[in-house]
């Protein structure tokens, strides 16, 4: 039986299909925008269509960015000679959301991956190797995740950038703030107690 | 702190503001576009913008449709002699979705509400008539929430129709199917003892 007018059933569709959408909010979407004025559903339109065509990979950085120069990298506030290498470009956000990194970044776009096939010549390694030369880069952090792959493309980095003439960190793993020790998992506790600092007084 | 591009910000806005979507889908949903092929979300942007344009509330019944006549009404299998009233689009295809009604559908688009200021005038109350004086009309099963909005919009409806030749009966309110008589509400127990019926044997 057809219950839905075609229309209303391919958008039903098309919505359901996004991430965390199942059926049932994209019909609430769906009759929700059958509800909004025709310029506001417009204008939700436009963005979608366009949005695609405005934001591209910076050059050099590779950070998400609506010109080929990434606001960070042009920043004359920002630090060019420490660079934090992420694998993705949400990676930045989480990281320049904290407030408390005044570096630039370097997006490597995914992570050393057997199992799908990604290897180093697949990630944007080269382009960091020159920005290292051009810009006399001091310090390298490595704030990749810490499962199997980011692991993996971690070291591969170290082995790398250790021929070169800069210092090279990692982003310390741990508990989290809020967490409890009872609660922490092996690997994170191991990791911990590694990484562990001496005490200011 | 500037963290997104613009475009995207603009889009991550705007998808937070439709319901069932907050600030970390609208984000996911995003960057999942991004990914995306420029042909596909080409095609959600274009489904977006036209289908407001594609779909109507049918002439005469105002139930959702691709076209001026609705495709209940229009079908050959229903009977137009009985007309379901309900409040909303949405309703028509809750109904339909039982697949054991063969009527036609008649909506109020809304319900008489004083506090909202929605009175008989808003309703399309006025085309009902026409249809019952029209169509020979037999039965109108009133299929309203019951809620106070509802139920007003019932009894008004009830003394209206009752000058007509015509049958006007209310769906049942009681015990839903899988529910318990332990853990119903007194007004649903009430309503379920005020409508009981004779067992057939």
């Amino acid at each position: 039986m057809k219950a839905y007018p075609e229309p209303l059933d391919q958008l039903i569709a098309a919505l359901s299909k996004l991430p965390s959408i199942g059926r049932a909010s994209a019909e609430r979407i769906a009759f929700y925008l059958l509800k909004q004025r025709k310029e506001d559903v417009g204008h939700l339109s436009q963005l979608i269509g366009n949005f695609k065509a405005q934001i591209f990979y910076a050059d050099h950085c590779h950070c998400l960015s609506d010109s080929k120069q990434c606001h960070i990298c042009t920043s004359p506030s920002r630090d060019r000679g420490i660079i934090c290498v992420v694998e993705s470009p949400k990676d930045v956000i989480s990281i320049e959301k904290t407030g408390s990194y005044f570096g630039t970044y370097h997006v490597l776009l995914g992570s050393l991956s057997a199992l799908e096939g990604i290897g180093p010549g697949d990630l944007k390694i080269e382009d960091l190797l020159e920005r290292i030369r051009k810009d006399k880069v001091r310090e390298i952090i490595l704030a990749l995740n810490p499962n199997t792959e980011g692991e993996t493309t971690a070291l591969y980095l170290a082995r790398i950038l250790a021929t070169l003439p800069v210092k090279v960190t990692r982003i310390a793993h741990g508990i989290p703030v809020g967490s409890m020790v009872e609660y922490t998992d092996q690997a994170t506790l191991s990791r911990a107690l590694e990484g562990r600092l001496p005490v200011k007084t």
